[in-house]
This record gives C-alpha cells, structure tokens and sequence, in this order.
C-alpha cells in the first residue's frame, strides 16, 4: 500500500496540514477527495468536539455535505452556537462500521470501518436564504428527492434553526478491511479466524398515526438504502 | 415526560455537575445508570474527544464498560496517550441510530436514536495485570465468551498496548423514539409521515483463508447479536 501521508496535495485530494495528518498507521489513510466524500455520503450521524473551558465534548449530530463545506444541523447546536459567534475549532468525524475482526489472540481482534476525520472552523449560517438551502440540503442527504416532497421551511423555523458550516479544507479518510493479521504462532495450531459482517440496514418506511391507509410511501424513501449513492 | 435534570442523584442515577447536564431537550434525557450502561454495552465504536493545542480531535475507538469504567483501546490510542500522562480531560459519546423521522415539513426531520456522553478524565493502565485483564475485558464487549476462545496476550503485547481507563462519573443517557411531531399546519392536508427504521445488523461469521474447512465457527460466533444483551 501507499503511505498517503507522503502524496502531494493535487486537486483531486486535500494537503494534510499537521494537526489533520493521520499518524498511527498512514498506510491506512488517504486525503482523496472522492474517499473522504463516500464516507461522509454513506454516513448519517457524525459526531462533533468542541471544546469548552478546556473540557471536549462530543456530539452526535446530524449533518449534509454540500460540496466541499459540511452543514451541521441537531438538538445539541445550541450547545455549539453559544460557543461560535466568531468561528470554532471542531472536529467532525464520521465512521461506518463494516465487520468484527475476530483473531485468533485477543491482541489482533480489530474492527473493518471506514472513517472520515474533519478538522475546521464551524459558523453559524446568518443568510436566511442559505439557511433554507442548507435545509434543503440537509433532508437530501437523509434521503435524495425528499426536500421536494415536504413543506419548505417558513420565515420563523429558518430564525430558529440553528445551522452550521464547517469548510471542508483539512480531511483524511482511514479504513481498514480484510480479516484478522495474525502472529504467525497463531497459525501453528487450527483455529478458526474471521470476520463477522456489519451492516446498516432500513426497514420499509412505517406510517405514523395521522397517515391515512391510502396514503402511498413517497418515492424517496421506496427501498430506502444508502449503500450505492 | 419528567425533566431529568431536576431529578437528585441516588445510588441508581449519576449526578449531573454544571458541565454533563444535558441543556437542550432535557426531557430527552436520564441520567439513569441502567439506561447510561444499557447504552454503553450495546454499542461497538466510541468517539473519543481529546484537546490538543486547542483544538478538538475525535476519534473513533474500541472500548468496553467494566463496572462503572470505561475501557479505550484503538489504533488512534497512540495519539490519545502521547497527551495522557497525567489523566487528560475526555468526551466519550456512543451513539446507536434506531431511525429516521421522516415529518412532512423538511424542519420535522429528525432521527430516533439513543446516545450517552461520559465526560472524565483518561489515564493510560499500567499495569500489566489489569492491562491483561482488561484485554479479555474488550474482547467479551465485542463477544462475551471469546476470551477464553482465543491466546491471552504475552508479556510483549501487553507492554505495547495502550490501554486507558476512564471513570465513569459523569455521564447522561438521551433517546428520541417514536414518529414525527408535526406542525398542526401540515396535519390539514393529507401526506405521508412516519419512520425508516434503522438497524444493526450482523452476517454469518466468515472464515479467514486459515481456517480450514472443518473448524466450527465458536460459539461466542454463532448467529452473533448485540440487541438482547
């Protein structure tokens, strides 16, 4: 494999910057643009530090790529927005977990994952008209075609909706696949060694109380998946 | 709902100080330990913030509860112990996505979830006998029964992993569950609202190209689940 800490920055990837260069294990790291957006077009949570007299806090919130800017949207944004008035540093991290590496010493279980790691400035979007296109945004990419099979928001939900930006300058994308590495001792004697499967899967779409039983699933969310985007 | 932020500490709940009290939609949250562990032992990743320099970083990691401590171990760890001498102020915060709330208006989005937050301090385990301990620890969070499937670390892997404790003192519990809750407005006209369920979910153990034909899968594998835990 390719130490992706030693590939020069081009259009096509992100220049790691030190404190966005992923040190443990580079080889299994990259700043390509296309990785790092697939892993944050497959994801629906991301988790979100700030920091705050000192003290990391962590939440999970939910988020959109627009081009190369992150928009961060959740019940916790007060939290963040008491603290971004002029720009915050934040970390958004995004990880899908893909299987359970199971070895055949405790020391080599390990975990498949894709994970993208954003380092950046949030701030508050201000524009009402941005805020309702990052709306838009956002219910897209919980489910492409949605935006347009919803009421658009109103004056009053655009004020009070607390949305974020972070711009997407400093990225890396970690994965790991595969089964277990193993000590060679481990191999001398049969024993089983694997990997256990991990995926996200979506129900079929379940109406509430107030849809009426003629009311179809709308086409947005028919097959809901994420997999192939 | 009760307003969890108002309930007193007893030997059944954590006490919430100025910095873990959850703030928005308080009633959304418990600082119960049942629901606090219930939460931690379902999960498999934790998102690990840290303060370097100002900056928050996030990181996703392996962990495991023990008892009323958190157990870290990943490959990132390494970054995580450079700073951790002394016991480094942490956020762990574990998420488990149960579905998206699809309202009829784009600002009545939102996404059934349960999540915990543990905000403490990190230190690195030194001792070997713990550091051991704790290993078989990690492993039966992933798999209970695996350990005693699987070698017990050596002396030299248990000198090279970087294990760290965190107490759990501090920590909340905050679900949403159930369908949209709408705007009296959009309920006038009859359209579509409800949840796409979402799931975990774990595929038959597969083999490594070591394991020969004839080994079982173990028994800690076998139709392997989190749910009923």
């Amino acid at each position: 494999m390719t130490d992706a800490a030693t590939v020069p920055p081009t259009d096509t990837a992100y220049e790691p910057s030190d404190r966005s260069r992923v040190k443990r294990q580079p080889d299994r790291a990259t700043y390509d643009r296309d990785a790092v957006h697939a892993v944050l077009d497959e994801g629906l949570v991301a988790h979100v530090g700030l920091v705050q007299d000192g003290q990391p806090f962590v939440l999970p919130m939910v988020y959109a790529r627009d081009g190369e800017r992150l928009l961060l949207h959740g019940s916790v944004a007060s939290r963040l927005a008491r603290h971004l008035s002029g720009g915050t540093p934040v970390c958004v991290t995004v990880t899908l977990l893909d299987g359970l590496v199971m070895a055949r010493s405790a020391f080599h279980h390990s975990m498949n994952y894709r994970s993208v790691v954003v380092v950046g400035e949030a701030r508050r979007i201000t524009d009402p008209e941005v805020v309702a296109s990052g709306f838009a945004r956002m219910v897209e990419h919980i489910a492409p075609g949605r935006s347009a099979e919803v009421r658009a928001p109103n004056g009053v939900e655009t004020r009070q909706t607390v949305l974020l930006e972070v711009p997407i300058v400093e990225a890396s994308a970690k994965s790991r696949r595969g089964g277990p590495i193993e000590d060679p001792i481990d191999l001398e004697e049969p024993a089983w060694g694997g990997v256990v499967p991990v995926r996200t899967v979506f129900g079929a779409a379940e109406p509430d109380v107030d849809t009426s039983t003629d009311q179809p699933v709308p086409a947005s969310l028919v097959g809901y998946d994420r997999g192939a985007r």
